[in-house]
């Protein structure tokens, strides 16, 4: 069934005017008519289910039926990523989303491909991909700030999953294994590495915790994405039941 | 440095020309000129350092000079994947080039999204993968084969990993914990899953491993990536040295 995220409060008996765009999909792409149902979530009320109360080409009402799912968010896993290019980055949120990220927040480095993102571009990319797993949130998006500003004042109550690209440090799936679950990031360099400089300092910080991702060189979209899956693995909620 | 898959036989003080499309890399792209350095493999004979020794617009010779590396090769990993969208099996390939699989092997099942490949681009795409990589071989990709084809006269010798999406299956990282390393497949469904007749007949292989990749729904090209990542993690080549 098709899942919307919106932005409303989620109550029995209320109508939900999808967005312009949510409304395009439904009614002209789906051709969703009267009686058909969806399923709505905003990160806040659980997923409920909704039926089409009233369906044009440019309009349509949602009546909220039943809640079908109470809300639960996964774990506190925040993704620091260094701003690659632009499509790169777009599969890395889409990924974030996939895998359970709850925030991504896209930090500026010294060898940093790009200088800026289109965060509410990003943003629509999360939501849409949240949409398609069965999770009952979007991962936020974060403006853009620099690697410096994110780090000063680290305490350490987060742990942060560094992943060096410059080898030397332990393979990631032990080093996590012996670490304990809380929240966490995950930091993620460009495709030029960190500097010498931002390493140090990267693993001179309470909690950071250097992984290595295996022998090969791997491009930032698939750094991301196996760390965030081997974090899920060993210490989030791919460890079952 | 500039790395290059070329077909040729490498050793010291052969002259290699490089193919159109890498010659218009390096002279046009890059702007390489004589006595630049590059290095080569082919797979087979190791990584060797080559000197740009005749330098035009269209016209390249790159010098043969010494073996850096000799041939390594990783673990014997196949990825089993069904037809999807052109770009998600894009992508799909290009990772399983930094993430070390051996081979990658398009299959038709009952609910592919697709019923054939460009199996020439997909092989140039692994190739690129594999240049910006630090592996020696590029992974090798198979025509499309029916999933049925595959799997008749499984013996067993070669382990499956299956990523079911149904559910039901062990957390992936504890299920490959308790398994042998040695030849593995790892195999991944279209956007709609495999059917239940093939399920059944999946999961009655001998050497089958049904597995799952947590609680959310992926897309094909995130779930392959996650099940080479946490592979390679627990039985392959990023358990370290």
């Amino acid at each position: 069934m098709i899942r919307l995220f919106v932005s409303d409060t989620l109550e029995a008996d209320v109508q939900i005017v999808p967005s312009r765009g949510q409304t395009h999909y439904l009614m002209n792409v789906m051709r969703l008519g009267v009686g058909d149902e969806v399923l709505l979530f905003n990160g806040r009320d659980g997923e409920w289910r909704a039926r089409v109360a009233q369906a044009s080409k440019r309009d349509c009402r949602l009546l909220v039926l039943v809640r079908e799912r109470v809300q639960a968010v996964g774990p506190d896993l925040d993704l620091l990523v260094a701003l690659v290019k632009r499509g790169r980055l777009e599969t890395i949120v889409e990924k974030a989303a996939e895998l359970g990220a709850r925030r991504v927040r896209p930090v500026i480095t010294e060898r940093a491909n790009a200088d800026r993102a289109n965060i509410a571009r990003l943003a629509a990319i999360a939501i849409e991909a949240a949409e398609q797993t069965a999770r009952m949130d979007a991962p936020e998006i974060f403006g853009v700030q620099s690697l410096e500003s994110v780090l000063s004042g680290w305490s350490g109550v987060r742990r942060l999953m560094f992943c060096d690209e410059a080898g030397e440090a332990a393979p990631a799936a032990g080093a996590l294994a012996g670490a304990a679950s809380g929240p966490w990031s995950i930091l993620i360099g460009p495709e030029g590495g960190f500097s010498p400089a931002e390493r140090a300092r990267i693993r001179a910080l309470p909690g950071a915790l250097p992984v290595s991702l295996g022998p090969r060189i791997l491009r930032a979209d698939t750094a991301a994405i196996a760390a965030m899956t081997l974090w899920q693995a060993v210490l989030g909620d791919w460890r079952g039941a």
